[in-house]
């Protein structure tokens, strides 16, 4: 009944290609995001959207934690948390997302406050959350591997943005060059130990299919965005309507 | 600090306006399906990601009797596992809503396999199912008033269908029928225990906030379905692809 495994590199490529066809860098609203076609208020709402994914990831974190009894792991993985929560030399990542939102003329109080955030968002990110509370710490580390194809989109964005937006410089994007330098070892890290324990054939299709379903997060959350901002936009009830939590500033001008 | 609590009555009135407001009845979706303007595609992908809310309702309703100590109430609540699941005189809901599928060409097999609903469908239901295995009795219970807005939709479901689309039959369309039986019922009691349980101000606000929730879980399905399927549409990955699914008279047609 039982399959034999994949080698190890073969089950990588297999990865990896859930990448290629699944990735949100795919998706239109990026390709817009990166090459400039974005209004300002597209911008906006991307950021809100995603500042919700931000203030989640500790907590996924954490919930991950939660359940691994080897300290090694926890001490392993205990980086992603400081990386987002910031320590006493690192602002963290939620303060640089927070940044970039001042920057594109939103009042960080409102983006930290997850007011406006669109229903879809939050369904897709809790989702994650609880999948990683409620699945084998095997799915939980695969689902985190979307991190494989991380680099090259933010490359992409920092590019893109700085190209395209009057907004963007250096301290607006400090997220994503900060990510740049964090996410290498996180994710190598993660790949080695989902190689290492996916050692059956049903465990590799069991890691594989948590890492779509990860893909299906991250896509889900840019569907709701050019749903809701991108015409025809239809904002769901409760959704951010633009004008909203915006810096004085941003206001007048 | 805490205000007093609002009369029934006027509580009552607040859980009404939230439906006038924020029921999905009001999304364009649904007008254009009792309108008539769905292609027999757009039907199909209602059907089916329709279908994934109705295979888990009852879960959900096991989630709340599982957290329920009182007899009294869980005999109360059952006759809904009843009604969706079928009893030996009552095929139930779940077997109506594969009448449904297959009236409009679908393969039922196929429909019941869950394949191809959109993810930002699970998320938004699993996150109904969810809601009421963490949260309170009270939000339990409040989030399933959107069963007070119901009957109106589904009578103007039935004769939008009937007028406007060739498989419409009162054997297709029983599954809205028999609802129309057995909502009132349902949303009376859990009405009055709303009112009556929500008897502190703060109270009042969780259960008004419950069922906000309730109405952007209905909400985000059918903003899927208008992105995924509805021109400019974009199906997500993994999301149905037309063609796939049909019985073979569909098929041949």
């Amino acid at each position: 009944m039982t399959e034999p495994a994949a080698s190890p590199a073969a089950f990588e490529a297999r990865l990896r290609r859930i990448g290629a066809e699944r990735y949100h860098d795919l998706h239109p609203f990026h390709h817009r995001l990166h090459g400039g076609g974005c209004t300002p208020d597209q911008v906006r709402a991307w950021v809100i959207n995603r500042y919700y994914y931000q203030h989640s990831i500790p907590m996924k974190d954490a919930a991950f934690m939660s359940r691994v009894e080897d300290p090694a792991l926890r001490r392993a993985w205990r980086s992603r948390i400081e990386d987002h929560d910031g320590t006493d030399t690192n602002e963290g990542g939620i303060r640089r997302w927070l940044r970039l939102a001042e920057a594109v003329g939103l009042d960080p109080d409102y983006v930290a406050s997850c007011e406006g955030v669109l229903p879809a968002t939050r369904f897709a990110v809790d989702a994650y959350v609880r999948f990683v509370r409620e699945k084998t710490l095997l799915e939980a580390v695969a689902a985190s591997l979307t991190e494989l194809f991380a680099p090259a989109i933010h490359a992409r964005r920092i590019e893109g943005l700085l190209r395209n937006y009057a907004f963007a410089n250096d301290a607006a994007l400090s997220y994503f060059r900060q990510r740049l330098n964090e996410a290498p070892k996180d994710v190598a890290f993660g790949l080695q130990w989902v190689l290492d324990h996916a050692d059956t054939d049903e465990k590799q299709d069991a890691a594989a299919k948590a890492l779509i379903f990860k893909t299906d997060v991250l896509w889900a959350q840019l569907d709701a965005l050019e749903s809701a901002y991108v015409l025809p936009a239809r904002i769901p009830p409760g959704g951010w309507v633009p004008g909203e939590g915006l810096l004085s500033r941003a206001r007048a001008s």
